[in-house]
């Protein structure tokens, strides 16, 4: 097989990608490890930032995330049983998240992609890169019980954080940057009216909880877990007595209950790999940086890579440019550090630190009076949770 | 010996408290370990937030900062070897802070103090407190050789970090929260013109420096170093190759050098006891807080713990009213607990942390561009270091 732009992973970020390149007339092949009903069905991120929104929509994707999904103009901070408004819209001329989960991203891009003749070989097993630093760039795989090979002019390796595409990378032409938290999330799916109009990120000397919402009958709740704990260890009715004890207001706010059908615990990392090219391959998404989920930035740096990524290759193809794709690394890597920082940030004030000193929680909860309290405090999380102007 | 308010302590804490007592014709004596000579040539912090000069231009006591101090509108971001500019002014409407040294100032509260027939006992040894439960605290203590007692209505614990106040308080009435910082400042004073308009905090790989000015013969410099180091180890080649390294930039700025007069290290640490009340004894100043001196705080937050103080008092012996003194802690904590917070902040994103993992280095100068490219961050910045509104 041959193509112009072998994508490796059908996550976000490749199939985005793939769907930018033909638009542009550049030809693309994806290669996916899952089944196509598994990568509809995993349970991921589910806010969108605005210019994630306005990518999606230019790219004319958008058709049933504005019918299902939920524009919200604002979040909610509660910490010593209060609640604090953070008016996202106002504090940012406009700016809006929408709340759309990854999965029904997932599944609008793959159809796009199968409607428009995309080839996506889903299954594909034993996937190896080689002649990255050649002018011939190989994949070779195993489908439907053949060896296999594409060709191609560059490799995008958008296959997440335990792909095969960082991995082949020298470990001498790269760096790589990680912190691991010693808490996760503890995940459930509710059968539940919403219990709130808008997210809501609690921090609580139990630790943290985030109230989110799917739509008007499925709920999804988090609260801060050791994540070397077992969901066996948490029958429903502790997890609601938990999460009342984190969540509850002076004025009486509960959380809506319901039947808990999904529960699942979820490790948190900062990591980030520079640089994002070696020769001809270019990694998007979560196989170059990974966030801790607290600033909803995973879905949304992925897609901010791929639109620099798309533009770089469309420059190549048409114009003959290849600057754009020198500097893709350096380009992206600005927005990554922001991101990663702002992550680290919203997960540092929220969460409880278990090796923490007694001054640390003091610290937090000075900090997050002080984005209560301060225009320039909330302002700066605002923007960064809006998402900045992409590149 | 009887007055109304004893004051342990002639810092800016207790000649401030001191001063302002009188002027409400609320009685006072100030004991001091030290001499004169020696509080009056300690070189300490010299930024005074546009509250702290208000509170002082109010209490008369601001004519000679207002000849030899140093308005300043801006600081200066130092870092990947280029300069930004943090605009004070323009960012808080207005705003500014006054670099006059900590021990002009209390030349000053000392000589206004003495004019006014205020008492202050220097070399006062052996001080003890003693009643602090009871209707009638007492202080006893040595003084020009004699043994001596001042009873009084009040005491007011002014004598800092190692004083005998805090100390005096039941292990079990307080909680002290407290963070050791495994760096410290190398101080230098220098015969040198100003190198700058402006104070420089530059944040480097080797670690923190700041340019700070006295006048324009006299400069102050710091470098972050080991706690534990010998200023023998440091000969004057060794700190001003260490400052150029930390300080110079990609358009070849350099510190001016001169003769330096003064080595010394300083250790930090950030410290908060709650609560600020033990009976009739009220901690102010550095006998109840500590922040590292990256922020610039310490003795404004002595300034506006004062203030409320002073009000409390003055309230008790004109009205009758108990209310402010019984609420001093509560009200003064939230100040407190915010300039904690910003002094950490400032102090994490500027120094070198010695066991950081490498993600760290990162995250900093992600915060760093952040400052200097988004007007909410810098704003953030700047409405702290200025100093938010006084109670």
């Amino acid at each position: 097989m041959r193509t112009q732009v072998g994508i490796v992973g059908a996550g976000p970020a490749g199939l985005l990608l793939s769907h930018l390149l033909a638009r542009q007339g550049v030809s693309s092949v994806i290669l996916e490890t899952r089944s196509r009903d598994e990568i509809e069905s995993t349970i991921r991120a589910g806010v969108l930032e605005q210019g994630t929104v306005d990518l999606l929509t230019e790219a004319g994707l958008a058709d049933r995330m504005r019918r299902e999904g939920h524009v919200h103009h604002g979040i909610e901070l509660r910490f010593e049983g209060q609640g604090h408004r953070v008016d996202l819209s106002g504090l940012t001329g406009g700016r809006a998240i929408t709340v759309y989960a990854q999965h029904e991203v997932i599944k609008d891009l793959v159809k796009a992609r199968l409607d428009a003749g995309g080839r996506i070989l889903f299954e594909a097993k034993d996937v190896r890169l080689s002649g990255l630093d050649e002018r011939t760039p190989r994949i070779s795989f195993l489908h439907e019980g053949r060896a296999q090979t594409i060709d191609c002019d560059f490799i995008a390796g958008c296959d997440g954080f335990h792909g095969v595409s960082r991995a082949s990378i020298p470990a001498a032409l790269k760096v790589e940057y990680e912190r691991k938290y010693d808490f996760g999330w503890f995940g459930i799916l509710v059968e539940a009216p919403p219990s709130s109009k808008e997210l809501i990120y609690a921090s609580h000397d139990r630790g943290f909880a985030l109230v989110s919402t799917r739509s008007e009958t499925i709920q999804r709740l988090y609260f801060q877990c050791d994540p070397k704990d077992d969901v066996a260890n948490w029958p429903d009715e502790r997890i609601w007595e938990e999460l009342d004890l984190r969540l509850s207001t002076e004025d009486g706010w509960r959380v809506k209950r319901g039947r808990i059908f999904q529960k699942g615990i979820i490790a948190m990392r900062s990591f980030v790999v520079e640089p994002l090219q070696y020769g001809r391959l270019f990694l998007a998404g979560d196989a170059a940086h990974i966030v801790p989920p607290t600033g909803a930035k995973g879905l949304n740096l992925a897609a901010a890579d791929v639109k620099v990524l798309a533009r770089a290759f469309e420059e190549h193809y048409t114009r003959g440019r290849s600057d754009l794709l020198e500097s893709y690394s350096a380009t992206v890597l600005k927005r990554i550090w922001r991101s990663e920082h702002f992550s680290w940030w919203m997960t540092s004030m929220l969460h409880r630190f278990p090796d923490g000193d007694p001054i640390q929680r003091r610290f937090q909860l000075a900090e997050l009076r002080n984005v209560a309290a301060s225009e320039a405090a909330a302002r700066l999380l605002a923007e960064n949770y809006v998402g900045l102007p992409m590149a």
